[in-house]
C-alpha cells in the first residue's frame, strides 16, 4: 500500500516517520506493507526531518494511479476540501486529521467519500482513539453526554491559573513561549479549536450535522483570580469543557469554560493533556485520557488509520450511522441551557447593593446557592455567587437588568457550573 | 441478522434487552435489523428478565441456519470452546464475553475463526472498549508498557482500606454482602480474574502466547493496615495492578498489588470503576477508565461486537497480528523482574536486628531508599521499608536469608512499588 503526504509539517513527518521506524511492527499488524512514498510541501528548499521524496506538485501526487491513500495535512479548509474530493474522485483512500475541515465539511465528505475510505481519527483529541470508541465501541448505547477537554493549550493555562495562581496574561506569554499557544492564541484560547472537535463528535453521537456558528463558544479570555479563589474555595477545577448532550430530542452542544468538581474524573485531566467522558445510556460513563496534540501522538492516529484501511477498506460508516434514526433530533437553542452559574459582580459598596442585586435574580426565578462577598477597596467589592440549575436566557436577562440598574462597575462575568 | 445467545444470565439478558430497547440506534448504526432469537438456558422453569424465547437445546441453536451470531456466556473453560467451536463449523459468528476461554484456548480459537468474525471486547474491562483501542487505535505504536486495573472487586476493597481504614476481612464480608465479592472470592482476590484480561491484552500488544500458570499472580490478601499506613505516609495508591512490559526482547506479564505514586492517572482509579493505561512508543501514554463488570456495561460492549459484524464481517485480525512480526519475544522470568520493593518484616526488638536485616539486604545488592521501625509490643517491632531498583531473585532470597537467620517472628511480606 503506498501513501502519499499532501503537508509535510511536524505531523507530516511524524508519520512518514513512524511508518518507517516502525514497518516491521505495522506490516504485522496491517498484513501488508505501508510505504510512504512522497510528501507534496509548499518550500522545497526548507530542511525537512523525512527520508521520503518530496514535490511542491500537488497534481503529480493526485494522479499517480500506484498511490494508494492519500493523508491531508495541509490545515485550512477550502484549499484541503479541494485537494480531497479530488482525491476521492481519483478512487484513493483519504486519511486527515483536519478538524477544521471536518467542521465545515464533513457530511458532504461522506457522500463525496461513499464507500471509499475517508478517516479522521486525528482530527479529534490527537492520540486519543475517540472517533473510534464513540464510533464502534459505544454503539450499542444512546449517547446521553459528551465532556471533552480537548485544548491542550487552555487546559496547561488552566491548571497552571489554579495550581500556582499565575494569572492569564502571565500563562498566555508563557505558554507561547513554550510553544504551546500562537502568536494569535484565539483560536485555541476562544475555544474555537475546541468547538471543531466538538461539532465532529457530536455527528458521531447524535447525527447532528451543525457548523461552528451554529453552537455557543466561549473562551477563557475573562477568567480572573477571583475566579480561581472561588474554585479553590469550593473544591473546583476551572477546565475549557466541550458539551453534547441529549435532552429529550434536543440536542446541546456548547464549549465554554466551567466549574467542576474535584471528585469528578475529568477534572483530573491536567495539563496539556487531553480527556474525554463518555455517558452511554447502557454502559456508562468510560473516559478516554492522552495527548491531544504533538508531531508523533497526532502521526500515531493517522497511521492507525491507514492500517484499518489496509486491512478493512472501509470499515465502520464515516460519520457513524449507516442510515438515518429517526428520530428527530434538533439542536437546543443557547437560551435554553439549563444549568447552574457562578456569577462575579463587581459593585459599588454601599447599601441597598445586594438586595438589589438579589431582587433583579429573585425576579427571574434565579436562585442562589453559595455566595461571597468580598471588599475591593473604599469604594468597591466583589460579589461572587453560584446558582441552582437556571435557564440561560433568564441569566442573560438578570445580567443585562443588573447592568442597567446600574449597580455593577464592570461587565459582569458569568461561568457556568458543570455538576 | 439474527442472534442466539448461549447463556442468559445478567449479561446474557442485557444483551437480548438492549439489542431490543435501542433497536432504533442500533439499526441505524449498524445498517441492518439485529435481532435476538433464542437464548439457551440450563434452567427453563427460572424466571428471567427477557422476551426472547428460551431452550435447554444447545444443538437446536447451533443447527439452526437462520442465526448468524452467537453471543456465548455460558462461563467455564472447556464447554464452551466446545460450543464456540460448534458454532465456528456452522460458520456462525461468534461474540464472547468469557475471558477464562480466551486465556486458554485464543490461539487455537484465532485459528479455527479463521476468516469467520470472533470478537470478545466484553472479556477485558467489560464496557471499556480497550480490545477496540489497543487492536486498532494503537496499532502504529510498540506498546512499551500496559498497566491495568482490571478487577473491579479487588479495587473496590482496596479503595476503601485507603481511604477509611478498613481492614481487608471487614470489607471482604462487605463486599460479600453488596454482591460484589463471591462466597469464595479467590478468583478476583487472588488475581486470577486480572491474569486471564491481562493474557488477552498481551496477546493482542506483543503476540505472547502464555498461560495463567505461565505468569506471576498475587492477590491482595496480605494486605495489612501497617502497609496501608506506609502507602498513605508517601501518597501512594495501593492498586492490584495487571502488568504487561516490554523489556529488550523480553515480555513481562505479572499480576499482582503495587505501592503506584498518586500522581499517576491510573492510580486515580477508585471503587469498583477500571481502567488501564497504555504506552506506546509514539503516542505516550493514553488511558481508558470505566466499568469493568454489571450486566448493561458488559452487554453494551457484547452488542458493539454483534453490530461491528453486522458492518464489516471480521474487520480486524483476532489477536490483533495478520502475521508474526518476525520479533522473537519471550516471556520474562518472574526471577529477573526489576522493580522497586517495600518489604514488612516483623522483627524481634533487640540489639543488632536492624544491622542484620540491612546487612543481609546488603549482600543481596539491595539498596534502601525509605525505612520506618515501629515498634508493636514490648518484644517485637515493625520494619517498613523501600529499596532501590532491585531485582526479585535478590529479593525473594534475601527475605529467605532474613527468615533463616531467625531475625523475623512472621514470613515477610514483599509489596512491589511500580514508580
Amino acid at each position: 500500500m503506498k501513501v502519499g503526504i499532501i503537508g509535510v509539517g511536524t505531523v507530516g513527518a511524524s508519520v512518514a516517520n513512524i511508518l518507517r521506524d516502525n514497518k516491521d511492527i505495522i506490516t504485522a499488524r496491517a498484513g501488508c506493507v505501508i510505504t510512504p512514498v512522497i510528501g507534496v510541501v509548499n518550500n522545497l528548499s526548507k530542511d525537512r526531518d523525512v527520508s521520503i521524496e518530496l514535490t511542491d506538485d500537488i497534481e503529480k501526487v493526485l494522479n499517480d494511479d500506484s498511490i494508494d491513500v492519500i493523508v491531508e495535512l495541509m490545515g485550512g479548509v477550502e484549499k484541503p476540501f479541494e485537494v480531497v474530493k479530488r482525491a476521492l474522485e481519483e478512487g484513493k483512500a483519504v486519511v486527515t486529521a483536519n478538524k477544521a475541515l471536518l467542521a465545515y465539511h464533513r457530511y458532504e465528505l461522506q457522500d463525496l467519500a461513499g464507500e471509499t475510505p475517508f478517516e479522521y481519527e486525528a482530527a479529534v483529541a490527537g492520540g486519543i482513539p475517540i472517533i473510534n470508541a464513540l464510533r464502534e465501541g459505544l454503539t450499542a448505547n444512546h449517547i446521553q453526554s459528551i465532556r471533552g477537554i480537548m485544548n491542550g493549550t487552555c487546559n496547561y493555562m488552566l491548571t497552571k491559573m489554579i495550581n500556582e495562581g499565575v494569572d492569564y496574561e502571565t500563562i498566555l506569554k508563557e505558554s507561547q513561549e513554550l510553544g504551546y499557544a500562537e502568536a494569535d492564541p484565539t483560536f485555541d484560547v476562544g475555544g474555537f479549536d475546541a468547538a471543531h472537535k466538538l461539532l465532529i463528535l457530536g455527528s458521531i453521537a447524535y447525527g447532528i450535522d451543525a457548523k461552528p456558528e451554529d453552537i455557543l463558544i466561549e473562551g477563557i479570555q475573562d477568567i480572573a483570580p477571583e475566579d480561581i479563589d472561588f474554585a479553590n474555595e469550593f473544591d473546583y477545577s476551572i477546565k475549557l469543557l466541550t458539551i453534547a448532550k441529549k435532552i429529550g430530542s434536543e440536542i446541546e452542544l456548547r464549549v465554554h469554560p466551567v466549574f467542576i468538581p474535584n471528585s469528578e474524573m475529568i477534572s483530573k485531566v491536567e495539563g496539556v493533556m487531553n480527556g474525554v467522558s463518555v455517558i452511554g445510556d447502557k454502559v456508562g460513563e468510560t473516559m478516554y485520557y492522552g495527548p491531544g496534540a504533538g508531531g508523533d501522538a497526532t502521526a500515531s492516529a493517522v497511521v492507525a488509520n491507514i492500517i484499518d484501511i489496509a486491512r478493512r477498506g472501509k470499515g465502520s460508516p464515516m460519520l457513524g450511522f449507516e442510515s438515518s434514526h429517526g428520530e428527530d433530533l434538533k439542536l437546543m437553542s443557547k437560551d435554553n441551557i439549563r444549568t447552574k452559574y457562578y456569577l462575579r459582580l463587581r459593585v459599588v459598596d454601599k447599601v441597598g447593593v445586594l438586595a438589589r442585586v438579589a431582587t433583579i435574580l429573585g425576579d427571574k426565578n434565579i436562585s442562589i446557592e453559595k455566595m461571597i462577598q468580598k471588599p475591593l477597596n473604599k469604594t468597591c467589592a466583589h460579589i461572587l455567587l453560584s446558582t441552582h440549575t437556571s435557564i440561560e436566557k433568564d441569566i442573560v436577562d438578570a445580567l443585562s437588568a443588573i447592568e442597567e440598574a446600574g449597580v455593577v462597575t464592570d461587565k459582569p462575568v458569568m461561568i457556568r457550573i458543570e455538576d
